[in-house]
Formats: structure tokens, C-alpha cells, sequence
């Protein structure tokens, strides 16, 4: 068998954290004595709820629509999205003076549409049950001569993505802590594939996870079954930044090529896991940012020699639902 | 008039983060572009929810614990305190391997009596509004030959807490941030005195501002008058780590010389803090812990040049209170 070849290297990791410097957030690289002790092992926390509207999706976000030339900028970009991705591209869009318009499903939690509106984006809504973002947002575009940024399967945004893998390595070198493995949470894979690509190239022996809620667990069974498995039409959960249909077509293979394996949580596990962050940590992570700290805390993660790194990959939950969950 | 003397100067804090270095957390200096936005100006925030035990006071604890000798580490500590300093003495004691006993208000957060006991102290608790902790804490004390570890007017205690202060100057310095002001919650002014003789030390020109709630605010007051006034007894506000009822004997002269002025915010100004940094810094921050942060957002902090900080000094909230506040 052929090595398959990727979207992206190292090198586009490196030149997204280039671009994307005096515009994002260095997030930080947390540790908690109680967590580590609950784990029985030294668990770093990289904490993207600190990020640009409060998840890591900035990234990809702003490194995609940087490249966009003069003409591109004027007509403004499409994005679908269940919305840390949407806020994502907004916040880009403002920082870059384009137009942004985001298609994003009716029942998204308010927050996320409120922010969206509230970062200057025109946010138009479907259903999430009847209807196809992805034709809304490509006649959309194609009608107004917008540039269409996907959420995951596009090598800019996976690049993008990767910086949070740069500075994971970066900031655990600062402190001493070599790392063994890293747990990240996985919807479309972008994350992970970016995440994946540039430390895999820097430290080859670091053991690399996907996490996913037990419905959405497409990435771990096509990882098992070398083919991009679908999720059940029906499947539902509180996670609902991580509800991609299946593992993109770019970023699979990389996925495939690069991670250990897939763990999957449940949705009990991760309202413990944002109980915990909200007791110990003090970090506010919405759900589909605490599944790999769930897959942590819920011993999943396999030993290993050096740090277990946990990337907590956002914070943008509905109040209601929050208060729901830390009171159990 | 004659220059007071104080129990402490600068090099006793550098000696405290010399003796805590290996054991509390270098908690993060961050940065959010809402808020700055909001503010219009560069806000810094100093996390101490990062902190051991979810708040600064583990920082005075240890360097006041670690100082004791063989003999007196064999007899313990003695603390009373309404829950963050509790938790700052039983864990630097356990870290230290010595009997502590902390003497508790019954009504504090379940919470803070829950860990401070999973801590591994001896918990007592009394009636905030008809019996004296102190008198309790030091019967105890005397019959066991312990140490009694006030929560503010102490030296080692003052030092340790002023480590947050050196931590500030140097983040900044790091990240290209010249200091213009700090904001600091006061209780007993252990923490301002700590962070204002570091500071003042090294960055003259920096403006030193304590913040309290109205019910309890001994320390503005008394900097307006020149003499320690107190508290009302009938006094109640949602801020329990800031109950002092008076500015400290060793803390105040401190404070009196070094604090450009002393702010206030209402119960109303610190929800509302506590609701911003939960849905836009994604951070859990108790009520007293929401003072400065109140007081910027509400406009009460003087225009200066360079940036802004703002100590966020605790996460320690019960869910149930944490729930409401979130949900307006």
C-alpha cells in the first residue's frame, strides 16, 4: 500500500501560528494538583476556552480567511456551523473587515447564535433534522461570490487547527514535562488531524487519541474499520460542537495514518467531567469541549511514560444547561 | 510625621516565592479581547483560580507553615477562617505532613467545609453571629500547643499573598505589558498589603486599588479617615471570602501608605462580573474573587497609562449559588 499523501505538513502548521500570531491567543498550558492526583499521573490541561470566542475553531478560522486575496475579501466568505466555528469565522471576518455570512441550525444553543450575530456576521438558520446546511451555504456563496470556509475538511483550517498542537509542545518543553500522549476531542478531525500532523513530525513517540461521544463515534469506528463510517441519523447528545455525519475526507486519512486510537464517552461522563472542571479546575468547558477530559478522568486513557495532555477545547455553553449540570 | 514601619518589605515577598516555588502554582496572566474591547483598554487578568485550592491563599499558607520548626510541626496550626484560608492551611499542611484544625463559620459554603475536610483537616465549626472564632481558635490552640495561623496579619502570610504581586510584574514584563494599575479584593488587606510591597518596590508609579463590597467596606473607609473603622455587625453581602470586620493591625499601616485609593462595588456589580467571566473569559470566579473584576466593568477603575490588572482572587463557589448568578 501506498503512503497516502496530506493536505498539510508540518511546515503549514508552522506558517498558520506565522500568520495567525498577533491574532489569536496563546492559550495556556494548565496543571491542577488534584486532577493529577485523581489520575494518578501528571495531566497538562491546554485550555482553548481562553481563545477568541471561547473555543480553538479561531484558528483554522483566521489562518483560513487570511489568505484570501483583495478581491476574495470584498465578496466575504460562507460558513456552516453549530457554532464555535461560526463564531470562529465571524470574529476572523471582523479582525479581516469582510463580510461574513453563517448558516447555522435553529435548535444551536442561543449563546452560540447570539455571539455569532453579536460578532457582526449575518446568521441565517435551518433545520437541523430536514434540511442540508451544506446547499443553504453553497447557493448562498455561489449567489453573492463568497469564498465558502469549511469547518474541517480545508488544509488552511486544519493548519490552523495544528497551533494548538505547536503550543502544547512548546509550553510543556518550557516546563519541563516531556510529553507522552495527548487526548483531543474529535467532530469533523481537524483538530485532531492538525493537532496529529505537527507533533507527530516533532516527537513521533507521543500517543495521539481522538475522543468522541458515544452517538458520534464515526471517527473511532472508521479508525477500527479503515473506512469513513457514518453516524445514525437519530443520534443525539450534549455535545453538540462534535456532530459532524462523518470524519472528512482530508482529514481522515491523516487521522488514519497518525492517531493511536479512538476513545468514546458517554454523555454522563462528560456532565462529570465539566462538574469537575467547574470544582477544581475553575474553567468553564462546554460539553463537547470536556469529552477528553472525560475520557481522562474515566480512566480511558491508556499509561504512558511522560505527560498526559487533555485539551480542553472550549466554553461556550447555555447557562441553563450548565446549571443544570454542576448541580448534578 | 514619622515614616511608619512595616512587618514587611519587598525582599520578604521574593523570599516567599523562593520558599512556595516548588509547591503553588505560577497561575496565568490572561488577557481577553471582549473585555478589553468593553473596557476600552488592556485588561490583565491574574487567575488564582488556578491556584491550589482554588484561590490565592494557599500562597501565604504555605510560606507561613513551611517556616515552622521540627517541634512545631509535630503540634500543628490552628486557623480559623469562612473557607478560602481554611483550605489554603489544610492543604499546605498536608503538603508539609502536620495536624491542622480549622475553626469554620457553620453557614460558609458547603463547598469550602467539604474540601477543607477532604483536605485531611480537622473541621470546627461555630456560629458567625453569636460566638468569636477567635476566642475558640486560640482555646484550641493553647490546649494543644499549636500554632494559630491568622489569615491576614501575619508577615509570612502578608509575604506569601505578595507573591501574586511579583508573579504580575514579571507575566507583564513578558508579554510586553507595562503595569499602569492593579485592582485587588480586601478582606482583611492581607493580599493588597502582600501585592503593594512587592509592587510599590519595583514599580513606584504603579496606582494600587483595593475593592470591597459596600457592606463591607472597612478598608475604603478607613483609608478616607485615616483610622481602622469597622464593620457593621448586621453587615451581609454575597462576598464571604471578604468578611473581615475590620482592616488588620499589621495590613493597614501597609495599605494606608502604599494604595492609591480604596473602590466599591455592589452585590449587583459582582453578579454580574461573575455572569461576564463565566459566558466570556470562561472562568469560574467566586463572588469575592469578582470584586476587581466588578469594579472594572462598572467604570469605577481611574484612566491610566499601561495596562490594566485585575486579580481574580478565587473560584470557590457552591453550584447552587453559581447556578443562579449565571442565569440572571
Amino acid at each position: 500500500m501506498s503512503r497516502p499523501s496530506f493536505v498539510i505538513d508540518a511546515s503549514d502548521v508552522i506558517d498558520a501560528a506565522r500568520v495567525i500570531r498577533n491574532a489569536a491567543v496563546r492559550t495556556p498550558l494548565l496543571e491542577n494538583a488534584a486532577l493529577n492526583a485523581l489520575c494518578g499521573r501528571r495531566v497538562l490541561l491546554k485550555f482553548e476556552g481562553a481563545q477568541h470566542t471561547g473555543s480553538f475553531k479561531f484558528r483554522g478560522a483566521y489562518n483560513r480567511l487570511a489568505r484570501l486575496n483583495a478581491a476574495e475579501r470584498v465578496a466575504g466568505v460562507v460558513a456552516w456551523s453549530s457554532g464555535n466555528h461560526a463564531q470562529g469565522v465571524a470574529a476572523a471576518a471582523s479582525l479581516l473587515a469582510m463580510p461574513a455570512t453563517i448558516v447555522m441550525p435553529a435548535d444551536a444553543p442561543a449563546i452560540k447564535l447570539a455571539n455569532t450575530r453579536a460578532l457582526g456576521a449575518e446568521v441565517v438558520t435551518y433545520d437541523r433534522h430536514s434540511e442540508s446546511r451544506e446547499e443553504i451555504a453553497t447557493t448562498l456563496a455561489q449567489a453573492r461570490g463568497a469564498t465558502l470556509v469549511p469547518s474541517f475538511d480545508d488544509p488552511f483550517i486544519i493548519a490552523g487547527q495544528g497551533t494548538v498542537g505547536l503550543e502544547i509542545m512548546e509550553q510543556a518543553e518550557v516546563i519541563g514535562a516531556p510529553v507522552g500522549q495527548i487526548l483531543v476531542c474529535c467532530g469533523g478531525g481537524g483538530l485532531t488531524a492538525g493537532i496529529a500532523t505537527v507533533v507527530k513530525a516533532r516527537a513521533p513517540d507521543v500517543a495521539l487519541y481522538s475522543v468522541e461521544p458515544e452517538a458520534f463515534d464515526d471517527t473511532a469506528r472508521s479508525l477500527a474499520s479503515g473506512v469513513r463510517e457514518q453516524v445514525a441519523p437519530d443520534a443525539r447528545s450534549i455535545c453538540d460542537a462534535l456532530m459532524a455525519p462523518s470524519p472528512g475526507s482530508m482529514t481522515f486519512p491523516i487521522n488514519q495514518a497518525l492517531l493511536t486510537g479512538g476513545l468514546v464517552v458517554s454523555d454522563d461522563q462528560v456532565r462529570d467531567a465539566m462538574s469537575f472542571a467547574f470544582s477544581a479546575l475553575k474553567l468553564v468547558v462546554e460539553p463537547g469541549g470536556a469529552v477528553a477530559l472525560a475520557a481522562m478522568l474515566s480512566g480511558l486513557a491508556p499509561a504512558c511514560e511522560g505527560a498526559s495532555v487533555v485539551v480542553l477545547s472550549g466554553g461556550n455553553v447555555d447557562p441553563a444547561l450548565y446549571a443544570q449540570i454542576i448541580q448534578g
